[in-house]
């Protein structure tokens, strides 16, 4: 399956995600510096805008390339919609700061997530109090920076008022149902033994529909796309958004450091309730069960756990379920995009983004 | 002074406050309402909309106040206008439910706060992991979503459309200003000495300007009032929004449980650095500046302590400051709404709602 995909894709759309990622990139950045300017220029904030700065200019920007891809469909991106796919990308960032306090996580793309590069500003500073308690407060703020400032990037992209009016019914969805999407993902994380179908039906919301599905129909809606386009382009969007997100659970399990900028174990440290995890608890014997047990009933897991952990989790098959699954929603995508017509350079697009969200390395 | 004030203020701006608070009341409901049947209807998520309906239907309600008495300096206000108003009532839920995070405040309205609350139900569900760790991570979700429903009942309000795009500026500067004042106020909180004026220039933009002048210009402009009339709200907004501030400091120093909802000595047992705070420790004698240091010095304050602090606070005379700061400040506020041409009932709402800011016991 994944020679044949391969196969299909023309290095042009490679090229075009590369290029449209540094443009999107130096819109967010210059957005990000103008707020900065605006309403972070003040005694004490240099770290805040320091942060939001760096922020915005790391990331490999998935979103807005299916924003973009989604515009294609109807026309080529102009810079307003340039403009308007950055506004995910902040949205994105949003996600990221807080996530990373609610989850604990010290790392993000390699290098100190932003609550920690706060905690050691308070530290440098000889500020009084907890210092990992400021640096998660100011992390929490710096992501409401980038909500606010997401949509007021999209409304002040420049793309047309009556199409972004109707368009921001997607925009608001997106944005409620990621906040109530990772609110379950925390309940799923602090059940013992949550459903499968749960793990599933939020993954599917939080994540897949705000990484592909929802930027995608956004960014088609808005160029002005026909309903059956659209209808095409979600059944795509739901099923890659799966790949994409399966891919992830995969990569937070089993990828190396150096390709994921987490430390290995991090998702198993955490208990991340992940779609993988809690198929391989179901499919486990009785004696890989007994032993997943004893390590969720651990208080911290060593290095030496994560290793028994993955080795049985890779034993109970969950990992070779999850690459078919992913091989399975990619040709799904596929053939949802046969049956309409779509300009070819929208077409390759669509199908290379397929392709590097089922096989992508970080 | 006050007895000044007192006598202007005709009981017909006091009904009409109390009656526009229910209005905007059931507006705020009715869309906190439908979000969570649009968004929050899913598998255990129905704490989260118990917790957002049980918020959005408390309180003051002042800052849909200060937007309609803006309102009504151009026309009576209209159903749109109340909905417009409402947005605000949400934008300051977001910052409560996450600021009694970051402060650790357990006590909001005289009841558990958000966290607290979100924190036991973890508990009673028998979930694992740290319960109010999850409480936390929950109300600051909770918040995210107040921020995003905020802007989208403004935009939904069905006030004027170009009105709405320009004054989108005030609005969006308000939410900015608000994250980046609650970042300083931290920062205030961990030095051991911020210096008065920051901290008085952090009050001015995060609470003095999102509460009066910020919703008062907004609705003013909204309403399509004059340049002049924007003017003159704004001198009052901001001495005004000062006054509120300082009354805000004296209640969370001096004021009693039953009118707070908030446990005594709170704000000193959170080393906020409060204006009232910072003037005593400049103007302390050597003996009490000892004292203040020592106290200052303490890991945590018992009830005594709290006592003491407050004593020797009463004792530097920063308490009289601030009270004869605040009769200035309304008094500065009702001299610039002498100057330009209000209607009567507009003029008459201002003055009890700087009133109601300057003297209001809880």
């Amino acid at each position: 399956m994944s020679t044949a995909i391969r196969a299909e894709v023309p290095s042009e759309a490679a090229r075009w995600q590369a290029r449209v990622r540094v443009e999107v990139m130096r819109e967010v950045g210059g957005f990000v510096a103008a707020r900065c300017a605006e309403h972070v220029a003040v005694p004490d904030a240099g770290e805040l805008a320091a942060v939001l700065t760096g922020f915005a200019a790391g990331g490999k920007y998935v979103r807005s390339a299916f924003f973009l891809a989604g515009w294609s469909c109807v026309a080529e991106p102009t810079p307003a919609a340039v403009r308007a796919a950055g506004s995910l990308e902040l949205l994105h960032c949003f996600a990221l700061l807080q996530d990373d306090v609610m989850d604990g996580s010290a790392l993000r793309r390699g290098r100190p997530a932003a609550h920690v590069v706060f905690a050691e500003w308070h530290r440098r500073e000889g500020l009084s109090g907890c210092a990992d308690r400021f640096g998660e407060s100011a992390a929490v703020l710096a992501g409401d920076l980038c909500l606010v400032w997401s949509e007021q990037m999209l409304r002040e992209s420049g793309v047309d008022g009556a199409a972004l009016g109707r368009a921001m019914r997607r925009y608001d969805r997106m944005r409620s149902d990621l906040a109530v999407g990772q609110f379950r993902d925390l309940v799923n994380d602090s059940r013992r033994l949550p459903a499968l179908d749960d793990v599933r039906d939020v993954a599917r919301a939080k994540s897949g529909d705000y990484t592909v599905r929802g930027p995608l129909e956004l960014g088609a809606e808005l160029a002005g796309a026909a309903e059956g386009q659209l209808d095409a382009l979600g059944r795509y969007g739901r099923v890659v958004g799966e790949a994409f997100q399966l891919r992830d659970d995969l990569l937070g399990l089993f990828g190396s450091t150096e390709v994921t900028g987490k430390p290995v174990g991090e998702d198993l440290r955490a208990r991340k309730a992940t779609a993988v995890v809690v198929l391989a608890r179901e499919r486990a014997d009785p004696a890989a069960r007994r032993e997943l047990a004893r390590l969720d009933g651990l208080d911290r897991l060593t290095d030496d756990d994560v290793e028994r952990y993955l080795r049985v989790l890779a034993a109970t098959g969950a990992r070779e379920w999850a690459e078919r699954l992913i091989g399975q929603r990619l040709a799904e995508g596929i053939a949802a995009l046969s049956r309409v017509p779509l300009p070819d350079p929208a077409r390759d697009r669509l199908l290379h983004l397929a392709h590097s969200c089922g096989s992508r390395s970080h």
